[in-house]
């Protein structure tokens, strides 16, 4: 059962689909881990952060759904379980419990840096094979980049 | 470091933490499971179901949050980590890769059972400790069993 | 053909059943002769009553979906065809042409004097079986008894 | 009490006041029997069909309420009580319990079918005596020819 | 300088033209009026006649533009300067002054009774030369038959 | 009946009053001219003239309906019938009949300008009698004198 | 293969359709004109002509829809593909390349005046088949006269 | 002059009377001393707290119609008179002049954990006599309970 | 602590800084009866009353936060609690319970009356000392005006 | 008659002019053939697919815009007339008359699949002379196999 | 060249083209340095400050458009080319690179008051000559007094 | 300090620091000379010139943002102060006074031109570097290329 016919040779798909699983994994993490943030955060910064994560999440659940829709249009299947989120997840994870302003600052500007530094070798990956995932890639990557600078600027 | 003081005695708190904790991973999951099927169904149902699911979804969402900033407002910390949903979670999982509608209609309607299943032991549960927590939670379970009926009309 | 499964058990669901049946038909039949009075109303209120009844037709309406949708949802058939509402409304109802504002001001506040009494026997009734319809009906009812005081108000 | 003048003399009253009521007791009863099909219906076309009945309640109510006032506004009273409704309606009625959808299309489709039919004859009685009325016959019958097509158009 | 070329022939113009050039100064007319009591009416229904008057304001300039541009469209010049009104409306005046509720009932009954009897003699007379200037006038002699009803109905 | 209590003495109260009716007859006058022109306009800037007179007559109105509301504020009757427009407005008016894009633009200037100064001697006439009325016509003044820089700049 | 019944008989059918169908070609050709005027025109009026273009051919796109969606609700099928377009359409074609803006104008009064006048004949050949079909196209039609004024009111 | 019918027994109606004019002063004092520091607060935090003082605000002010228009539908007369406030007001009040930002969130914590004990004890209170007043309790309390948690996540 | 700069001089500042406290404590004691007569209004012009009672409350609350946010931005810090108003308020008290809408209308009626005396006075007061105050308060004026009038239109 | 400058040199405009044709002419036939389906289907998804028709309609006539605005900017001239689209499309014609849903499905699947092949060919071969066109043919073709995946889904 | 009449004498022109000159060239150069400080601020405040910032940004830009239309509506030229405003701003500058949250408060709270001391010197300079000039000067003070507290708050 | 870390390495983030400073003056004063023509224009063309200026001042200061976020995202202080532009822009100034709407379209076209003829410099030396920023300046060059498009088709 391989129902979406592709617009790339073989090749080119197992590397864009690559690409897109494991930018689809880094975008869900983020989601859920903005909102334990979200929920967890303490300090006098917190109304603040509080809304400006919920940004962050927002942005992460439209670029997660944007990869995922694009994986299944060049015929790959996307996989965003719970299970396989915990498995294959490359992001750094926060304790449970309350969080300080600080951290919550410092923590999510590490992971967003780790994320882009993905992303990057993902847009050079993708450059061959497939120019308009890459497109989709450049685009997803720009934003996370000023939602990395929003963060470390408050430092 | 425990900011947030109870409106409830020690004993009450510990019963709803557990109740809301528990809705928490339900609905983050489903949100998942909602999302990965939105992706991956095929079959002469795929558009009515793709439309259908994402809103399965935003309420998954919606409720996830109220959930988790309730169990915050009565001095207790939501964790919607994706390592707590995969070793905790009572959902029923899907397969990867493409996923017939007919099974999507058949394993989500199932997977609601069980939620609404568990959200009414958690109504209980929360009657004496906290009325207000039980409002939220009955709510949440009245649209929970609305979304059952319209998955399972289609059977 | 019993398609929907129910979260109730049989003797729970019969009562629940009933209760929404009940619920369904006092509120068609005040959305008819809302619309009734809303065209024959005459008088020096006219414009006032005219738009307040529009209100009192829209909510009914809306309270009509909710409680039939959730009769489907606890796997119950609900019954709003223009024979059954005849046969088994137990709503006062008005005389046939032109109707004095004062006298519809009257007969409104007493056919929701009496859809409240109704209700309120319906939330009991559901106490036990089902707080998920009863929390519904209490909505409701909470609803019904403003529109009841914004009426007799101007008497 | 025959408080509102009319436009019309009282012999093109009658015609065109007849033509009215008949057509809003046709639209008050499928506006009913939309819902109660909105409600039951089951199968694979759950909610494709779900959707689009509430597109003609909405058509039907909106309708009905336009030809109610169109009533009034030459000085007639409209009736559209429930007792009415069901010793005057001609619309065949549909079965108590849960419908399958392709009973709904074909049911569904069939009433519009003679709804038309007696609309058309409702154009024509009001040519003569009320040009005004005849346009808003006119326009409601497009529209009710468009929902019939829309829903033969899936037999 | 006779800039537009008309889609009928000379005659058939005319008799549209003068059709159109008298709604023109009714509904120009009715809404300098309308504005006229909005602003000068006392009395214990003020509040509600001063926002119903607006209403018909509103819908007596849009249909105003609306026959204006009709008449420009089939090359005819309308005229709706405020010495052409004077000179030319049908419309009985108001006096000036503060003028009681019930007076302002009466009166703007009267004046759209007025109205829509030299309407329906215009829809008459433009049946032959042009249906598509009939079809305007009908809609809004149907509007203004409506306003009517909503005005006498609080006598 | 002289229903509306002053915040003036009688002196001030007549002072204001005649400049708040003066106000109100040069705005409708400019309203129905400005709608003449919006109509009758041809020419290569047809188009542009046809939206921009629009604006202004939007504009007229919000105002006219801003200082006979004023009038009224201040217990003094405003008067806007056709007939009360003919005989004592000051502006000067349009002929009949198609009217080319530059006279359209060079009367309205000239219109407009002779408004601002009779406006701006309201606004001298108002100064110590009302300065609540006062900031009301600087307002306006403001937005004419806008409109007028923006038809002569097209010259 | 013939799946929609109609409200007409046969012959009515057969009138009415191709009435249609000729509406049909005719919109849909002044759709693709429209947009190709307003991608090539230049000259001073160049951005008042690209948005009014824009508005006609909005205006086009939905007339074609209703007359082609009455189509199938009468039983017949519409034919909207370019080869039929090209084969059969009266519309006087413009030349490819850039297209002064007086030159757009002329050419567009002169399609829009010939489609007018086919419009007229087929409200004419409607009105006895389907005086629903005829209140279409008596719509269709007064928009496309006013939007033929707008056009030559700039030569 | 007792206007309104209460749907509750006199002794229900007392307790439950007493019960909301108390959440009434508490809501409206709330609304009061949330502006009184939206506007003097001072420091770093200035601009978070000052939007967020007026979401408590809008949502006290919501929340005390919601409680004085139930109470009325009970038949029973809130008072929210300054002179009320005053003398019956249990809420501690602020120090005129500016507030530092950390003392006003520890004096806003302090005063929502005040109010939450009380509306706890009416939702005990209101429990048996009447339901459906306890269930608007219930909802008004959840959401004073999250703003709680929001003010003191930033101690 | 004085934290805010004064764009006045220390006499000026002084002066200004009256008026607006006094503005501040008519304002919000106007909000608050409002809402009084909103909740306890009876009689047949209800409906009316209600609705227009929300509005000037609206009003209210809007002015005061504009008069309070002007205080502080002269370096005054404006006083709103409720044992300020209810020492210093100027305005006459509503009677506890129900009031007949006659009742209100009058009552309101003088409240407006009396704030617009001192408003007046405080416009005066400031033309020296701070035009750009003076300003905001004849703003603020000239609408409590206006609802002077709707209210006592209806007398 | 050349109007407008071109950012690139002739050799290069001439390739992108051409891929921008060439996407005009496969766009513009796109939105046609997906009316001509939307209004022909039939079958049990009809309403589903004609709603999904209409977005591949609406998206098809937005990218034909954003190609041919494209070309002029680059100094050439986009041709849309439907003579040179029936001349020159490659995209593969329906037949006339209703046809049935899987074959809607089947069809559009295949029309798709053949314009993302061209489209790509287009992206590289304007790689080189214009790397901004290449952006805006990207984008498109990511837009255009989203809808070549929902459509193939439900195969 | 001089293209706009004046309402002024030449004299009062003169004084009131300054002072709007004047006021431009301060609420430009305060919209670029308020985008200066939004890009470079760092410091735990950044989120605060960079949305602080953007709604001071634009105010500036709509009060200088205000002013600077106003310039041209009494016939004169408004000059705000970036040498204009170099060669004659009276704002203090900011350094470039990165500013420390702390900084740009004190910064920004200066160059607000240095602003408000010279178009209050404006708003006296204007008085005589032309009062509608000095409303809207009156009205940007007020705005920009209210921005400069909203600073100074968090100091 | 230099408080944000660069997803770039120094070398390849000074070539494109040094086009992102490039694009944000000439888009900064682009803005500025985009109002001083807007404000100044005069002629036949003036309003659809003074709108069409508009958008492309909304458009310059989009775009400057996003390139001055940019560069902060990847490390570097962009530099929009007034001093800054007058040293540094390379766009050609505009005359003082008044200035004819041939002139503005004419001066405007080349300004675009030069600009444009940079921006593609910069899209190719961002190339290596960073294809993230040049992605955002493609797509800025796009719009900007669109508007030179649309002012010279009106030379």
């Amino acid at each position: 059962m391989s129902a979406i016919t592709s617009p790339l040779n073989p090749e080119a798909q197992k590397v864009v689909a690559a690409a897109l699983q494991g930018a689809l994994v880094d975008l869900l993490d983020l989601s859920l881990l903005g909102k334990q943030a979200h929920w967890n955060v303490i300090g006098h910064n917190f109304r603040s952060l509080h809304l400006q994560l919920d940004e962050i999440v927002a942005a992460a659940r439209e670029h997660a759904d944007t990869v995922a829709e694009r994986a299944v249009a060049i015929g790959a299947n996307p996989d965003g379980r719970s299970s396989t989120l915990a498995k294959t997840t490359e992001v750094h994870q926060l304790e449970a419990g309350y969080i300080n302003d600080g951290k919550v600052v410092a923590a999510l500007t590490d992971i967003l840096e780790s994320i882009v530094r993905r992303m990057r070798e993902r847009i050079e990956a993708t450059d061959e094979p497939d120019p308009v995932t890459q497109d989709i890639l450049i685009a997803i990557t720009q934003d996370l980049e000023k939602h990395h600078w929003m963060l470390q600027a408050q430092r």
